[in-house]
């Protein structure tokens, strides 16, 4: 006998809880579509050679390698032929490159599946988990429109999915750059270093980080310190604010090119987020993200759940210059976000806010109360399910209560009762658990009586 | 620069592929809900030790292992720790005895992801593939009444699917087992030899079989072997055939009690089966279907197209006693089925029956003539979104020829114009493309007017 029971870093949901998280695909899927996104998928698994092709990124993703029983055997020289892909980005390059002359550009992808990697098993980290990412991918150049139209998307799936109220943080990496350039920072590895000491404030407070970027590893002049901490801290209330914020920043002394594009594309962005009827409450300008210094070189994103903090970026992204240098010539900029559904659904779960659905995916189950009306069940049944109406049927007949309790902790709304007097009359009778009513239906209009009570139970929770 | 390439085996699709695709996953996903199966996902790997329980599974299966980078430098002695699931059936095993005292019996549960097995590389046969798997989970005891609701589900979904006429074959491993036992072929190895002798009957024609059952390697009389062809010959033409032959079966010189309770359980589920609405045309006996010897133990079923039978079995499954017999002392007994959704694309795309989707996800698109009129794109597209129309946005003007060749190519409906003209008087330009009309519609009803179309294209496609 072996004990049952799944390798560590996986989320393994029950039945109930599986629902839920459907539910936030759906919405995430929906979406993604509303704007006009096209699905794709990629193998689970890529050739090594394709997937691995930045030196030195299979040990820091620790990767996992695949070998089938034969390959095993005969123990290879050097890396395993195939790899579990890590993110859906590197596939998406290599499928973009792959097949760039069957797409049209500017090509709007979604994509949701797991990726893998090798982390250490630890609360919370996952080694197999579902990320939802979009990306629009341009041929040659991308209009910075679309970078506005991602945060509409992210909007819009956050707005749906019902998990509390959220802020969309914006930054422009240029704006960042430029700043730093005016500062006389110009080397990128000292930019990154400052940025990581700066991600500290939090931690280790503002004296502290203070002291290191004076100190003797940095060397930063006192007021360019200052300077930094300032400008980090902006955060924007609303659209004026946010507006009122990058005029601040015109006069900055020293401002170079790059700094000014950053503030430029900064209010286009702003300007198209409103356009595109996204509330002011819902996006803010935050200076101090930078979601790590070399991929990104223009718009990023980072969204909180405003009253969970703690939690995180449940969803970030950017803008990047090139999508698959590594695969082709042509020059494919892009702008995208991901999702981590795994960590946020685990997140929420941890903090009270989601467990299983309230209700089940099944909506009504029809009670069967002895073996000469099977037939009459199933028929009902089979009228439900017509009607759209996800239905089971009690196939052996069990007392009463003992249907009932399961009906309740399945979580379906309706139970259906037939016995001899109902049949007879041509009615049943619903109890609907969520109302904690009971009411006679005439047979035939059971279905549509089931369909209006969905509808508006649909129409009340705004889906 | 490294070519962009994926693994041989694997099933890429191009977006509308991926469309059509994707609409076939949610047509089953729908009718698996639609009878009440719940959903549930494992993790796509497992630890060897749970996963290959049956000695030699591994190398029968050829299964994939997965090693992160740190434990292939580790170069451990003996098997992988993890590998890659090659079906849906041990993780369910696995899932319900580690979860046994979370799950309500009879457990119906669907599931739908992605497999692994470690093929040669060869036309039509795909190392990665999707499954859709239903099974119902009894504790102890499971009602046959199962076994007839599990055909009216792949009924439902083939009925909606749209891919062609289509029959469910039935059969019944007591049935056959009992023939063989009244014929005094009792060893289930011999039985098994006849069995893959008689599946050659297409290929090698009744003579030459007849031949080798007849010959020294079985040694059977001539009229076993007769009653043998006779016997797995047989096909019902319709419901009160079905049973008619059935009636031909209770005579049975010899007949055990296992045949006998095979009779039963056929007549049973042919009864249920009509009681829930499945038309007589789309299910029949075929008394040679076995699908494997050892697992499968009272009803088994085939799909075929009718028109492709070239194609074999599209949805295949049956009831066996016990699912969980490595992991648990509990007894549970099952019925399930199982559809491999990659495979049966690839051959309906190949057989010419399939490919992109006609529409595309994407159902509106709405056109830009100037960068002036951004704003009042944006907001039409947000209308169309929030009545639920799958939109996208020229974000960038092009000329008007290359937009509305790019909604064609795209499989996009409708193209909505409002320039100048139109914004002055609150209205825009509507293109169907699939009906080729175009017509003005007030700007507020834009979205109402499309869903009505939109509905009207669904009740027409009786989707």
């Amino acid at each position: 006998m072996i004990r049952p029971r799944t390798p560590s870093g996986v989320l393994e949901l029950l039945p109930r809880e599986q629902i839920a998280f459907q539910r936030m695909l759906d919405v995430i899927r929906r979406n993604y579509e509303r704007f006009g996104f096209l699905p794709i998928e990629t193998p689970v698994f890529e050739l090594s050679e394709v997937l691995l092709t930045k030196s030195g990124g299979e040990t820091e993703r620790q990767v996992y390698f695949v070998q089938s029983t034969g390959t095993l055997e005969k123990q290879e020289e050097g890396l395993p032929e195939m790899a579990l892909h890590f993110d859906l980005t590197v596939p998406l390059a290599r499928y973009v490159a792959e097949h760039e002359h069957s797409l049209s550009f500017p090509f709007r992808r979604y994509q949701m599946q797991r990726v893998y990697r090798g982390e250490r098993a630890q609360r919370g980290r996952f080694r197999e988990f579902h990320q939802c990412d979009i990306d629009v991918i341009g041929k040659d150049t991308l209009s910075i429109r679309y970078d506005a139209e991602v945060l509409a998307v992210i909007h819009a799936v956050f707005a749906e999915m019902g998990i509390g109220d959220f802020r969309i943080q914006l930054n422009n990496r240029k704006l960042m750059r430029g700043f730093f350039e005016s500062l006389d920072v110009t080397d990128s590895e000292q930019q990154s270093a400052v940025l990581r000491e700066v991600d500290k404030l939090d931690k280790r407070g503002g004296d502290a980080v203070r002291e290191t970027l004076a100190g003797p590893g940095f060397g930063l002049a006192t007021d360019t310190v200052q300077k930094i901490l300032d400008f980090v801290a902006v955060r924007s209330s609303d659209h004026a604010d946010a507006l009122a914020r990058l005029d601040a920043l015109d006069g900055l002394r020293g401002a170079t090119e790059t700094f000014r594009q950053g503030l430029a594309e900064l209010r286009e962005v702003l300007a198209l987020v409103r356009a595109l009827g996204v509330p002011d409450s819902h996006y803010c300008l935050n200076l101090s993200i930078a979601r790590g210094l070399d991929y990104y070189t223009g718009t990023v994103y980072e969204t909180i759940l405003t009253d969970h903090p703690q939690i995180g970026s449940i969803c970030s992204g950017g803008r990047y210059e090139n999508l698959a240098s590594h695969y082709t010539r042509s020059k494919l900029p892009g702008v995208g976000i991901s999702i981590g559904l795994s960590r946020l659904y685990w997140q929420l779960r941890e903090a009270g806010l989601v467990s299983g659905a309230d209700e089940s995916s099944v909506q009504a189950m029809v009670a069967l109360m002895g073996d000469e009306h099977l037939a009459d069940a199933l028929d009902i049944a089979r009228r439900l399910r017509s009607g759209g109406i996800n239905t089971e049927v009690q196939m052996e007949p069990r007392k009463l209560a003992r249907q009932f309790q399961y009906a309740s902790r399945a979580g379906i709304r309706f139970v259906v009762l037939a016995a001899e007097d109902e049949l007879a009359r041509g009615v049943v009778t619903v109890k609907d658990l969520s109302r904690e009513q009971q009411y006679e239906v005439v047979r035939e209009e059971l279905a549509d009586t089931l369909q209006v009570e969905l509808e508006q139970a649909r129409a009340l929770a705004g889906r």
